[in-house]
């Protein structure tokens, strides 16, 4: 079976085991390997029917099984795992092989990786992955970067085991250079987590607020899934909280501990995002939530803090505050989307990427956690104009938040008046209202600056650096 | 003048010149030193009758001229500059000395450093000092790091040449082991970037919602800062707001360019609460407005966007609504505080500093941009209960937001109401109502990641880690 296979995979815990099988039922031949080989067996003595494997024991014998330029997938932890692996197989390949991370890496490490391979001839190609367990078998979204060149070999491979969208086309696209690609599936996650925080908030409201029982909730997220809202998150939202807990018949979402946990890459996204002077107040107002909800000895203190009376709307009212809270939800997507894909561009400036932002939209949506139906609107906006400086100028977006605007506002006040949290919303809406300001007191903020530390400021009026001598006559001079 | 100077200051820029002249002024003769000698003689030709000067050529005459234990001020950019003034002179120095770094580096290079350091033998000190320039001369707050044998020898130096609070003591105080200076101080500058968002949207609805003109918001500031809000940054945004542009005959904040800067301590401090696990959202939130005011090009696609007529409120209710104003910025920022000082608890715990709390409260009483007369108060709380878990767990602080949190839901709600953007309040109010909550919809975003991810759950009713078999039969099964 010497240089057969058209794919090797290395690391064969469940993602790089169905990952596998993907490119096996694909009628690709998949050179699989693991440090501990009885992993490798237990995947052809159970899936081997499903395509044709070539199971090896050691480094080599993976690398020898691979064919010309070898295409290698490395499914391991993030951090030292990979570079233990990268070390490990670097050696044995040849000018023009790939390696390729399908893990959730750091893309300054991948950006560190690549230039190392490269210097060595060899291709490094840092891939998102996204979709779980259940894509990597069925259909991920794949979001690889890395040179065109490696693309051009890997590429095709990729698209034929990605997820498709409802027209049909892959999702997967080459994002762009080095660590485009982790980067780009960082960011997706960093909107999954701003997502996932719009709909607790939305479900918070409808319960305090409108004063609805989980099942009734329910019934509203499966009707929002039917329009502009359709997504896999909404979907979801609608069985979680239609679920009736076994052992108690309670609603399965009350007998949860309400206790959010995390993982790295939402994180990371708004430290990055804060480097490249991006404000994505939306994704770092979803992980703060999520690390608030754990701070137990914090939370125990709060709960004797005074607020209103806790009082739903009345019935009448509530039906409309749900209408209310569904602009409001699809109005702080559109300004978390418009968030995360400044982030992209600024990016893509700062790396050098040539990012293409609407096939970005365009591949996810099919197979990753935030596929809906509203990102086709996203490539549209930039197939209209590649070069939108933000997703807000695209005139349908524009006019679906004017419309959205007095419910969205109501929301946001009525959220504050009844003291349901909902700082998601807020910030959106904020961020909406300071876009719009022919004024901001950033003004005054430069004006204090220069108070107290001589920061200087510019003027409206003319072109220049300017200082005012405010410990003594208050003249004002030009610095340049 | 051999080994007579008991410090030395090296980087004779304004701040470095500045705390020279400081030292010298208390009594201390002073080294001093500068890559280009001409401004080392440019002090002592215009400042030599201050104090006793030590002037120094190069970097073997200035080590000469301190006594032992040579205490070394370095006073230059921080990032590679430091690194390479402390490579240049630790070669010189023996068992005992100290290099004190007076710069804004970041406090994981000051751990660096400390470490590197204490192997050959010498104290390294960072040391965070707040004031400006202004400060460095007249006694700024300062936050020294390092080791208690440092602090034993440099300590009342230190605290001589420092501010004084009202009471008469100085603001200065040893804060803990290596970087813990520095963090300190990078902690301090992100919450004056939270109080400066606040103080700004303070102004703009004052501006925008009561229809005040900048002189009459000068005033309601002048009478805010004889109350509770008491503090440098209420005192000059009243100067600021009541200053004329001469050129124009405008007020100066209607002249200033609207796009507010910034170095990057605040950013730091928001990018290392992420990784503490957290929330700084008042702090996050004031980074990110400054970011945005400077994106000219998003704000000109954002005027075209919808929003409510801009109406102020009639003169009847503005006045209350002015009261209600600071009911809104002194809880949002208590809010702040709070956060901020979770941070330092949480560091101190991750790297295992004794953070006196209520003493770090106490040396910004003077000479730093933050100086209130509120800071006694965190003092006091801590006073009581130095284990206090949260400020909002002090009786007082709680007992004032239960006071405030009406008029602060109404501000919050007109705000949004009236499409100008208060995301500093709101984000606080969402804070305070999300740690209030005996729910959190954290609870619906753990039942979703179970349902996408297998990321499991634990249940209010009993321990364990939980999974439901989302896509099967919906069981539950005990995972640990």
């Amino acid at each position: 079976m010497a240089g057969t296979a058209q794919i090797g995979v290395t690391g064969l815990a469940v993602m790089g085991r169905n990952l596998a099988r993907n490119f096996a039922r694909h009628g690709y031949a998949v050179a699989v390997h693991n440090r501990t080989a009885s992993r490798t067996r237990d995947l052809v003595e159970q899936f081997g029917h499903e395509g044709t494997f070539v199971p090896a024991e050691t480094a080599e014998e993976f690398v020898a099984a691979l064919e010309r330029p070898r295409r290698l997938v490395v499914m391991v932890k993030a951090g030292a795992p990979t570079d233990a692996v990268i070390d490990e197989f670097a050696p044995l390949l040849e000018p023009g092989d790939m390696i390729i991370d399908g893990g959730n890496a750091h893309f300054a490490d991948t950006r560190r990786r690549e230039a190392a391979l490269r210097e060595r001839g060899l291709h490094f190609v840092g891939t998102g992955i996204s979709g779980g367990e259940e894509g990597a078998l069925n259909g991920p979204s794949i979001m690889p970067g890395g040179s065109e060149e490696s693309y051009a070999s890997l590429g095709p491979m990729l698209e034929t085991i990605s997820a498709k969208a409802d027209d049909g086309s892959p999702c997967c696209t080459h994002i762009g250079a080095d660590g485009a690609g982790h980067f780009v599936k960082m960011v997706h996650n960093g909107i999954e987590y701003a997502d996932m925080q719009l709909i607790a908030e939305a479900y918070d409201l409808l319960r305090q607020g409108a004063g609805y029982d989980p099942a009734r909730i329910a019934e509203v997220f499966r009707d929002w899934n039917a329009g502009r809202l359709d997504s896999y998150l909404i979907e979801i939202t609608a069985e979680v909280l239609a679920h009736i807990d076994a052992a108690t018949g309670q609603p399965f979402v009350d007998v949860v501990l309400d206790q959010a946990e995390q993982k790295g890459t939402g994180r990371w996204t708004v430290q990055i995002a804060l480097d490249l002077g991006v404000p994505v107040n939306g994704i770092a107002e979803a992980v703060f939530a999520r690390s608030l909800s754990g701070h137990a000895g914090q939370r125990a203190v709060g709960r004797g803090l005074a607020g209103p009376a806790p009082v739903a709307l009345p019935a009448d009212e509530a039906a409309l505050f749900a209408d209310q809270v569904e602009q409001a939800l699809y109005a702080s997507k559109v300004v978390s989307y418009t968030q995360g894909f400044h982030q992209l561009q600024a990016a893509g400036e700062e790396y050098d990427w040539t990012l293409d932002l609407g096939a970005i939209a365009g591949i996810w949506r099919g197979g990753c956690i935030i596929r809906a139906a509203f990102l086709d609107r996203i490539t549209a906006a930039y197939a209209k104009d590649p070069a939108l400086p933000s997703l807000l100028a695209d005139e349908q977006f524009a006019a679906e938040l004017g419309a959205a605007q007095n419910g969205w506002r109501t929301v946001v006040a009525t959220a504050a008046r009844l003291g349901i949290p909902a700082p998601g919303f807020a910030t959106a809406l904020a961020y909406y209202d300071a876009l719009r300001a022919p004024r901001l007191p950033a003004a005054l903020t430069q004006g204090q600056r220069d108070f107290f530390g001589a920061h200087t400021y510019h003027r409206v009026d003319r072109d220049g650096v300017f200082h005012t001598d405010w410990s003594g006559d208050r003249a004002e001079t030009q610095q340049s």
